[in-house]
């Protein structure tokens, strides 16, 4: 079985560069076009907005998978809609899987025991390969988790990762401006002066150490806010075998240049993931869509844009 | 709308006595006769074995809901199933509420802005009388979160719990032996001697400050585990208004006098919660079916046992 580290390191390769297309899909957001054929015939179900959900997505999908490695959905938009969300997630899966890209799940879960080994089995269980609508397990190629219950929560998930040639992406410094009311406590001794997300960094290091591939990196990697850059410096010296998922880039704020000091000496190592600023981008500021051209032509622009500014963010490296 | 905490400490009463059975279905633990039944004519596809818990789970509601308030489903068990297990988690939901028990969805989700905001909508936005395999939200009363994103992941499901009678659980010390890697790193000034569970406890006692009932207690819980006897103590001081859901008892080692600890003077304020020692009684230590009796007269003598410890602990106060 491939390793995953390897396996994300030669999709950025190939396509030339390190981003990743959110796939959160809002209601209230989708495209007129989208929303007009999946009401046209039934009212607004769960199951009718899944398949609209499922519909968009595979529209993004189409327009760019030839450009970025990584798609990441967030379940918690699927979730809401019950059965029929979960559905719409897996087809995403599967036709993402079919277009040749890697896909990383933001579900950021947590257990321990029997619990973390169901979830662990549940999304990351079933080879990418082979993921139907029938199969046990979302198949997704790796996952985002939250440490709060330490290594017992994260042992489940590792050993499926390994298993299956799957990833982890651990929950260090997140990009919101309250990830300070914990994350950024300072500790006293045996820790002294470090902050509660430093001396999670140094576990999720030790953690990922017996599944370095041969890139160098391991498959546990860790989630860390594009909205910090100073602390990003210090994290990638805590962590230099973790591969990092940089939410915050775009919509939240982060440009190419504070996303630059994540990176090792070597220009590797990181993910850069956007969402709203790509998949909504055929909605102007005030939130209206943009007439004229098609919804897609609008989110391939964006897609050009965000790899043209985090590449060159990297080169001047 | 009633308060959250208002209607769980009546249910309490009504039925006399703060326990709760968790709903954790388990393929390789369920009865011969559920599986047997359930795989007479077709393959263990998803949907069979979600049709399998769900047969269970309602032969279990069938014999504690007029001993217990509260029930207790862990998602992960039902999402590694996909729609058909999500179906499952939501029949049952539906089920429980037909019986009139209160549902704690045990799920410890955490994320940020819109994310947090489609979680809160989609597992507590539901009217409980309303919940259909049809309507958007899993429509349970309340849910475990887990806060080391801050308050922008909190605020989202405080405020979906307050518009719709709902509560939370946050987790502050967990029932696991790593909990410590985390949770008990002892913080530097201005938090000078106290843990990381300890701060989380005082942010829990804060968030909950504006939705507290007549009951005295808010609809911010705090998930504890009643593994630690001696936090538990500390942590009723921090956090006075707080209902604390106690995992931990049972198969996790914590026994009627270990949970004492999480009540008030006025011997209130905790549910304790468990799984595997109730729904799987009818297995022996070595983990082979008993025969003899049908396996529900296992699950209530069970849960009368655990009501007698709990309560005489409690009346011993």
């Amino acid at each position: 079985m491939d390793n995953f580290s390897d396996r994300l390191l030669d999709a950025i390769n190939t396509k030339g560069s390190p981003i990743c297309v959110g796939l959160d899909p809002r209601l209230e957001l989708l495209p007129n076009s989208i929303v007009k054929k999946a009401f046209q015939k039934v009212r607004k179900t769960n199951s009718a907005i899944a398949n609209a959900f499922e519909a968009f997505n595979k529209a993004v999908i189409d327009v760019v998978f030839d450009l970025v490695p990584v798609v990441k959905p967030q379940i918690a938009f699927y979730e809401a809609y019950g059965a029929a969300g979960i559905k719409a997630f897996m087809n995403t899966v599967a036709y993402a899987h079919r277009k040749g890209l890697i896909v990383i799940e933001d579900a950021k879960r947590n257990d321990i025991g029997t619990t973390a080994a169901a979830y662990a089995l549940g999304h990351l269980g079933c080879p990418s390969s082979r993921i139907t609508s029938k199969s046990q397990g979302l198949g997704v190629d790796a996952i985002t988790i939250n440490a709060y219950l330490g290594y017992d929560g994260i042992k489940p998930f590792i050993e499926r990762a390994s298993e299956y040639g799957k990833g982890v992406f651990i929950l260090v410094k997140t990009s919101n401006p309250s990830s300070r009311e914990i994350q950024d406590l300072i500790l006293a001794d045996p820790f002294q002066g470090m902050t509660v997300y430093e001396r999670v960094a140094e576990l999720v290091d030790s953690w990922g150490e017996k599944s370095i591939g041969k890139s160098g990196f391991s498959n546990v990697g860790a989630v860390v806010g594009a909205t910090f850059p100073s602390v990003a410096a210090q994290l990638r010296k805590l962590m230099p075998n973790a591969i990092f998922l940089l939410p915050g880039y775009g919509a939240q704020g982060a440009k190419g240049k504070d996303i630059a000091p994540c990176f090792n000496a070597a220009k590797k190592g990181a993910i850069v993931s956007s969402s709203r600023q790509i998949t909504y981008a055929f909605r102007n500021a005030e939130g209206k869509e943009i007439s004229g051209v098609p919804f897609t032509e609008h989110i391939r622009k964006a897609v050009i844009k965000m790899r043209k500014d985090v590449n060159s963010a990297i080169g001047a490296l």
